[in-house]
């Protein structure tokens, strides 16, 4: 089985820089995997993206050695074992809120008797080269979003779970949850309070020995999260790219 | 954000006539928002259509201003969720039986902390102009369908949810659940028994300050409902109206 | 291989009543399949519909048993011999204006030595039956669209074309032609003028033993037209039948 | 409406060959569809296929005859209600482990009052032929999968459910189950133990008045397994039956 | 009928910003038509979309009020008249090398007498507003593209043409075609003897009363081509702006 | 520019082993592509495939290393750079018959100033790697289809084309165009003047320096023409394999 690059990145010490794909299309995933991210996340909860539309983007993306993971729409086990049958690498779930949560999670991505995922990777047995049966349990990853005021309390208590291997912070999610509408919710936030929970999250995890991720708007406050100890970064995605470039592109011109 | 019509007809005290898509097609959803309809309801439940071929239909009703609803497949959060970020204004939720459901089904659709809605509304950004992360819990609503015997018993419990906007009535459904085979499932009930039970769901809303929603299969019907003081209804869909048009054009012709 | 139903309705001396499709959509064409028409038309000329979106429109009628056609876009080999490949029973092809272009359309739908159609009927080897390769020349027809000034001038010539079954009028466009903009184009011409360019159009076509075919907006004309001997009437389309439909309900439902 | 064919073989003492689609395609279903199987399934479990790829697979098998039937993703009321409405006449539900387990399948698939299914088929109605209303609780059948150790436990319980059809057997996942990763997962199992674990359940099953299914990968296999007293037997799948030609056909080529 | 944008900033002497779309897929066309183009053309020659793909495109961008167009793949009539069927305003026909080529495209996108477009606007008719049939030939422009040697030594010729409304240049077409490979093809020309050769038809077009556009990379190159005269300049395209957005992401990214 | 292996295989002096897809499915493509095939053509003519089910094949495919080639559905400037913009390595192109043709075919696929091609490799840039522009011309194969009467006679004119890279028969169209209905149409010929004809053509086409190419149903068939002499041999396709493999199965378990 072809390795998971996000977890030879990390075995190697380094951090992994993933981009984020909401649109969907299959020659837009194809263009940005091809411009050097480590893994690539098809986003099929806040995506305008349904299953039928990520497989081709799967395959689109295949070529480029990029790593695919999938967030899935929600804690669902058709969802979460339908993206890997369709090989992706891991999967990031939103809203675990709970330890029972996350041991569903984890459920769902491993096979009997770790978990409790069907048998029957369709796709993954034509993308992931042979040995998939005896090696995926080991090679796909699972994260668990921490993005509410419920799963910060229990935050612990889901990083504790045996077989998940880390969280993923949703910053605009995290700050409705823990700060309600007082801010906007957004990336990269900067209110002191946030960067505390961020910090406390990430430094939980790694006293659990998992890994920690974060979901950010810019490159610049992504390195900085390198910077704090992330293990993986999320930054920006296809939609903001797009409309961010084609939006500089036409105000040049309106100005020249 | 571009204001939900159908909020600001009931504003104006003015009932709101709905159409209804089965039909997976965006150029059928475009001529569909030409013929006059308040608001346009997606069927993901038992419509032929699915979360990809929903999104372009939404995209193709936009231009004409009249309010998007999706009647989602079941009462899920993903659903749910990924309905609302591809612009929808409002959910229709079938099989809301307890107060419990009606409590998850607001809470679906609720940014924290009124509810737990992730927040992530990719296309809606585009679609509802700006000012999305205030004012959508204002603007988007949720009907909960009242159509088994169980919904039935617990009506007025259900009709005190806090944050749901009011209550849709599938007389198909309710038929079959409240007399199980004794009558042909259908709309336009005209058994004493089901009119009662129309009219009991409708001044139970009216009473706890909800809105009331019928889905009829002619005009007649409804206008008949608008008068027994029906907020909201759904005349026929686009399968009858084709296939009633279609088959009355060659019935015509055969006979002729 | 399965008869054409087109045919076996002139053999035995009856009209044929047309649909016509052009949303594409197998759902839609399924509906329009069990309302009793004869043959179902396909528009890839003027309907919003391409070849990929085609193919499952033939499949879901399939079952129904009524005879598929397609009006391809205009005299292309490509596209007439895909449509038939697919699984079409003949083709209608818009404006053809010279014996020259009728002779090149039947060629594209007869094997040598009758024309120059490639074998590879990847579709109607499964749809139409055992057979194909020996009796598809004798089955499928191709119908000339006769819609421009050039093509009424030529219509001895057109008609005198070996292998082509008859001549298909498009009132719209041949009132266009003959008219220019002096009346506004649509279907079920009164002008007198018009009326005899089609009566003309269709007795030169008796005369040459060819078959004449017409589209009609309304059942009434369509039945009046078959009195005049038309062999072949399309009435209305899935787009006129459902937007007539549902905006007559909306209207119904705001006048009551 | 149609007679289930699933139903009438059984009723005649004669096993059913069913026929297995992850292939989203509608052409290659209506391939496999004129190969004479009696059933088809299409796999929205591990095949890489979701329910808008489905809808056009289910109509290009219509004509065919064939019994199309739906593996659904998971025991999830609007998965396999969908799948009901767009015309399976039955479907086979992964993972069912208990009693409640079973119940909640039934429920999903049959009217009020002996179940919860949802009225609206919306496409049945139009491929299924008139009577649905009355007739599809008779009609179609619910096979629940079989394939856990904790199923394997509770095989009598789940045996005993009212109106249950049948179990149907995944030997990939039920070695996975009850042997964890001792054995490769797949079909055609030949360790004593596993003939033991599938005998258990067919016989069970027949006691309890119920069908019995198994997943096989060769026809000799499935002989053998009609041979015991299988009632249906799957036999290979589209995925499988292409890379074996193919692989066949360019080793062939490549040894001449 | 809604009128053309482009037609209206060219006769209030404005120049027109015009996007570019190369990716089959409505949402990212929704999205550039938020970023304040004028005008937003689908490349239906080298963009990865084809005709089903465009409809949806067509429609997601109906509701910004940007003037829709499309590049033809060639100069074909089926696929000309079927871009304007679907809605779009204008049309830009690659390689018109002749009088005679232009003189086609001007027949096809004009009804008779004026040309040859077959009438049936079928979603034109509820996209552009009511008066098509009367105003679409005032309202719809085409573009014939000087891209070759041929082109270029027939400018006056083709700028003759009753009924064009005006040229495009492809520089990177252009340069290859007056210089074979000795540049590197691309836009931005910066060599003298192209920046002359472009000039030349920006004056010769202007001469002839007809208006110049050119194809540019940045949005410098076309702020200096509108200082030159010319009335419509694309700039890039979103394939490019995603890739060079993603890469400079990545690349801001890796360098921290 | 990665290279093209079937140019690499010939330059080495081994035949090519070509596969062949009328399904379409970018699944089935990515299974097909995995079967140890050195070329694999899409087929845009007889498959049941347009130009927007072919991208997703095209992207499934690249990660195999299998070189892409696509049966253009006729000799058209449109369809044949679509399909090189797409990342195709080559284009079979049916029914050439004269030089004139085979001249227009060879200028498609060739920029200025060997050809007309027009630049815009989308997709190609991403897919075939640096370098396109200056190696595309070399790269890229153009195979003329030598299939009727007509060519056979016209074989050495058509042969000398420069720029050409060889001939392809198509057996069944050949028959017909050579026999006419005397054989039922088919591959793997064993009529005496049928193997005649196809050796002439092999024949004629390495005098004249070419490559020559055949389609065949069996690989006994084509190992023998491998025997012959032919450079590329196709063998069967995805709808036979599939086909052939299902109707074995079913009678093999029928048979038991
Ligand atoms: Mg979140
Ligand atoms: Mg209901
Ligand atoms: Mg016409
Ligand atoms: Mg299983
Ligand atoms: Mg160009
Ligand atoms: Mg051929």
């Amino acid at each position: 089985m072809i390795r998971n690059g996000v977890k030879q990145r990390w075995a190697e010490g380094k951090p992994v820089l993933n981009g984020w794909l909401s649109i969907a299309n299959s020659f837009s995933a194809e263009i940005m995997a091809a411009q050097g991210y480590d893994s690539i996340t098809i986003d099929l909860q806040h995506g305008i993206v349904g299953y039928d539309g990520a497989v081709p983007m799967l395959q689109a993306m295949r070529a480029s050695g990029v790593t695919p993971l999938v967030r899935v729409p929600w804690l669902d086990p058709a969802d979460i074992m339908k993206a890997l049958d369709a090989g992706a690498y891991g999967v990031i779930c939103p809203m675990i809120n709970t330890r029972a949560e996350a041991e569903r999670l984890v459920s769902y991505v491993r096979y009997p008797p770790a978990g409790v995922r069907s048998f029957g990777p369709s796709r993954a047995l034509f993308s992931a080269g042979p040995g998939y049966a005896a090696e995926a349990d080991d090679e796909i990853i699972c994260l668990a979003m921490i993005e509410t005021a419920q799963a910060y309390e229990n935050l612990e208590d889901i990083l504790a779970t045996p077989g998940l291997d880390g969280v993923y912070i949703g910053p605009a999610d995290l700050t409705l949850g823990l700060q309600g509408k007082r801010y906007a919710p957004g990336f990269d936030r900067r209110e002191p309070e946030m960067i505390e929970a961020i910090k406390t999250i990430l430094h939980a995890a790694h006293r659990a020995g998992k890994r920690a991720a974060l979901h950010n708007g810019t490159p610049d406050y992504a390195a900085e999260a390198v910077g704090w100890g992330f293990d993986l970064v999320t930054v920006s995605n296809d939609v903001r790219l797009l409309a961010g470039a084609a939006e500089a592109s036409v105000r040049t011109f309106r100005e020249l």
